[in-house]
C-alpha cells in the first residue's frame, strides 16, 4: 500500500491481475459444461449418453488441461512480484486462449468422429500450442534480467522454470502434428500430456 | 509474503485456491438458472410453469447441495493453512464434480417424470456420491500427520471433522441406491439430506 | 489469522462470504445479457430491435435492482464483522433469489405485452419481495443483541439501517399488488423504486 | 479495518468494488465465446469456419477492447483510494456497458456483412462511445477536488489521466461516425484504436 504511494503510475501490485485471471480461468472451465447435451425424452437415455462420449471425453481433457494451466499460473506468481502494462497484455493474450477453450472443446467433441476430425483436433491442439508459446514469451519477458521477479528468486529457480515451460509447446506441437494422422489420437495425446503432468507434479510434491 | 520468500517453490498460500474454488462454486450455482425454461407465448403461462416443477425442484435441491458444499469448503480452510500440488489436483477433481452439477441437474429435471428417471437420478446422486468420496480423500490427505493443517488444530478437531465428512458419502450412497427403486424418491433423498444438514448446522450454531 | 487460531470452528471471517456473494451477484447481473436476442438476417434490424424493447427494459430494471442489492450487501458488511453458519444459510437464501433474477427477468420480458403479463410481473416482483423479506430477516438476525456486528456499531446505526431495510419489502409489495392490475405498470414500479433509491442514495452522499 | 471503525457509514474501502467489477469484466469477456458457433456435421468444416470470420473478428475486437478497459479500470484504482455511493452507481453504469458487450458483439458479428451492417456497427461503437463518456464522468467526479484520490496523487497525475481519458470518447465517436459510411470499416476503427492503445501503452512501459 505504501509502496504504491511514491509513484502510483509506476508500481502495480499483482493481486488484481491474479484475481482477474483466476475469474477467467474459473468461468472458462465452468462454461465447458454447456457442451454437454441433455438427451430429450423419447430416445433411450443410456444409448444417448453413451453416444455423447466424445463430449465427456473432450470436457475431461479440457478441464484437466485448463486446471493445469491455472496451477501453473498460480505457481508463476510465486516468482513474479510486480507487473507492468506489457505483462498485462501478454497475460491478456494468454487469457484469450483460455476463453477460446470452451469453443475448441465443443468443436472437437462434435467432429472427432467425423471425416473432418483432423481439422477440429488441429484447431484444438493448435490453440493449446499457441497458449504454450505465449506462456513462454510471458515468462521470458518477466524473468529476463529479473524484470518482474521477487528479490529472493535465484537464477537457478529461473532456469528450472524456463526448462519446465518448454514442455508444453513441445507436447502440444506433437498433438498438433498427430492431428494430421488422426483427430481422436491427437486429443488422446493432449489428455496423456495433461495426465502425465498431473502425475509427475503430484509425485514431485 | 515474507514466508514465501525463503523458497518460492515449496510454500504456497491458500488464498488463490480459495478464490478460484469460490468462483467455480459461484458460477456453477448461478448456471443452474439456465435450466429454467421461459414458456413461449401461446401456451397458458400458469400451466406451463406448473408443468416445469421438476426443473424448479431440481434447481432448489442442487442449489442447497452446492451451497452446503461451499460452506464446508469454506470451513475446511479454517483448518488448512498450506496447500501443495497434490491438494490442488484433488481440489480440482472436486471442482470437476461441481462443474458437472448444472448438467446432472438438467438431466434429472428433464427425465425425473419419464421411464428412465432412475438412470437420471442415479447419475445425479452418483456424481454427489463421487464428490463426497473425493472430499474424504482430500481431507484425509490434508489431515494425515497434520500435513497441511494450521499449528493450532488439535487431534480432537481432526477427528470431529473426519466423522462429519463420513455423512455425505453415506447419504449420497443411500440416494444412489434409492434411484434403482424410484428416480423421484432419490432426488427427494438428496433434498432431505441437504435440508437435514442445513437445519442441524443451523441449530448447532 | 491469529484470531481464528484459538478455535477455528467458532470464529469465521467475512472475506470469503463476501467474495462468494460478490461473484454470484456479478454472474447473475452479467447473465441478464443472455436475455437479449440478436435478430437474424432477413428481418429489418431497426424494427426487430424496437420490437425487442421489453427485453431491454426488463434488463435495465433488473440490472439496476441487482446493482442496488449489491451496493446494500456491500454496505451491510461495514457493520457485520463476524459470520456464523446461520448467517451463511440466510445469505444463501438471498443468493438463491439473486440467481433466479435472470429467469424472472426473461419471463417478464417475454410476457409483459401478452395476456398473461400480470402473472409474469407477479412472479418478477414477488421474487424481489421475498428477497426483501429475507434481507430483513438476515439483518434482524445479525443485529439482534449486536450478534454479528462490529464493536463500534451503535444502536443508532442499527435503528437507521433497520428503518432503511423496511423500504424494499414495502416497495416490492406495491409492485406485486400492482401486477394484478397491469403487468407493465408493475415492472415500471420496480424501475421507479430502483431509480428513486439510486437518486436519494446519491443525493445523501 | 480500524479506519472504518470511526464511522462505518462514511468510509468505504475499494476492495469489494474492485472485486465485483473484476468479476463482471472477466465474465463478460468470457461470455464472448458463446458467440462462436460450432458448425454442425454435414457441411465442410473449413468452409463453415471461414464463413464464420466475422464472429472471430468481432470477438477479438471486443476482447481487446474490454481487456484495455479492465487494464484502465485497474490503473484508475492506483489513484482512487475511497469510494462513495455516487461512485458505485457511476461505476455500475460503466459495468452495464460492459455487460452489454457480448450482445453488441454478437449483433455486429451477425450483421456486419448484411445490408444493415451500419446500424449494427453504430450500436456496437455507440455503446463503447457511451462507455467512454461515462468513464470520463466517473474520473471527473473522483478527481475533482481530489474527492476520492489518494493523498499522494499530484495535480500533474490528475491532468495526465484526464488527458488520456479524452482519447476513448473521441476514438469511439470516429468509429460511430464511420458506421454511417461502412459497418465493417467502423469495427475496423474500433480494432485499430484498441491495437494502437495496446502498442503505445506497451511502448511507454
Amino acid at each position: 500500500m505504501d509502496t504504491t504511494g511514491t509513484d502510483p503510475i509506476e508500481e502495480k501490485d499483482t493481486a488484481r491481475t491474479e484475481a482477474f485471471s483466476d475469474a477467467i480461468f474459473a468461468f472458462a472451465i465452468t462454461l465447458l459444461v454447456l457442451d454437454l447435451y441433455v438427451p430429450k425424452a423419447g430416445s433411450p437415455l443410456t444409448q444417448a449418453l453413451v453416444n455423447e462420449w466424445p463430449s465427456f471425453f473432450a470436457l475431461f481433457t479440457s478441464f484437466l488441461t485448463v486446471l493445469i494451466m491455472w496451477v501453473n499460473h498460480h505457481n508463476m506468481f510465486h516468482y513474479i512480484r510486480r507487473i507492468d502494462t506489457r505483462f498485462m497484455f501478454l497475460n491478456g493474450l494468454l487469457l484469450l486462449g483460455v476463453v477460446l477453450t470452451p469453443f475448441t472443446t465443443s468443436l472437437v467433441a462434435e467432429h472427432v468422429l467425423l471425416a473432418d476430425a483432423g481439422l477440429a483436433a488441429a484447431i484444438y491442439s493448435g490453440t493449446f500450442l499457441l497458449l504454450g508459446l505465449v506462456w513462454n514469451v510471458l515468462w521470458r519477458y518477466s524473468s529476463t534480467g529479473h524484470r518482474l521477479l521477487g528479490a529472493n528468486v535465484t537464477d537457478e529457480h529461473v532456469r528450472t522454470i524456463t526448462r519446465q515451460y518448454y514442455v508444453a509447446p513441445i507436447s502440444y506441437l506433437s498433438a498438433f502434428v498427430v492431428s494430421f494422422v488422426s483427430g481422436l489420437l491427437s486429443v488422446c495425446v493432449v489428455l496423456v500430456v495433461a495426465g502425465f503432468y498431473a502425475v509427475t507434479a503430484t509425485m514431485a510434491t
